[in-house]
């Protein structure tokens, strides 16, 4: 099964898909989508739905798992990161996929074992959990494979929780 | 010339089509969009984004004019419309429709000729411009016809301006 985890944003879309299996994530594809910030928005926003939807098209992830995203930073960066969800939710429901969202600390939690990790012990989680012998760059696609990373640890709960309910 | 205003939102997204003619603007198509609340909000925003792609192929839109989104509110109403104002514009901009934003008072300078007109003072000047007896209604329907008529109002400086530019 492919999760793919997206951190969301604009001007810098993060993604990381992995293969969950019983020996551990596999990673599949990792990186970066850019918007140029020298185009108007909604040209932007079209140019990031349309790659958004390739990429999902060629991937064939089974779980799309969104950064939930909170609103207490700077508003400029809230809104296009609130767009920029609201396309990549969209496209991942379009195209038939389980779309999930986790908090950032909902993700610290599962990956880093408490919901304070730092940005530091989460890089050395994430190189664990994959096996690779550096932190993984840039940072978007990194926060990305974390949110992966997160579902891969949810999931078994999930599949109790809706086993439990259907009983 | 037809502009497309929408005022964005997921549980009620409301659209206002006008033709801009010498004699004034002609109503086309007035409506609202909604999505249950009871689904997924992965789900809405598929639905809402298919039924704003049927709507533009439908209308043929020259302009769509997107409500701008101010963060001061309700931090989860805020959310739900920065994810359906980015569906809306990258829809727009994939159809070829040139994509404005106008901010509310703007769209009440426009319209009512200041910035700080109250909703009973807009609704009389939409009917009025409209040359309609009755209030426009659902509510989010006469403020897509607003953000329309705005641009509209604005559309000949910004034509102004743009050959300003090219000289």
């Amino acid at each position: 099964m492919f999760v793919l985890g997206i951190d969301p944003g604009i001007s810098r879309c993060g993604y990381g898909c992995l293969e969950a299996r019983r020996e551990g994530a596999r990673p599949v594809a990792i990186g970066v989508l850019t918007t140029p910030p020298s185009s108007p928005l909604p040209e932007r926003l079209a140019e990031l739905q349309q790659e958004l939807r390739a990429l999902i098209a060629e991937l064939h992830p089974a779980v799309v798992a969104v950064e939930r995203v909170f609103f207490q930073v700077n508003v400029r960066t809230a809104m296009a990161v609130g767009q920029a969800s609201g396309l990549a939710m969209a496209e991942a429901a379009a195209a038939g996929c389980d779309v999930v969202q986790y908090s950032p600390n909902q993700v610290k939690e599962a990956v880093a074992g408490y919901g304070a990790a730092t940005k530091n012990e989460m890089e050395r989680m994430v190189q664990t959990l994959l096996g690779i012998d550096q932190p993984l760059r840039p940072v978007d696609a990194a926060d990305a494979v974390a949110l992966a990373l997160c579902h891969i640890a949810y999931a078994p709960r999930l599949r109790l929780i809706d086993q439990a309910a259907k009983r």
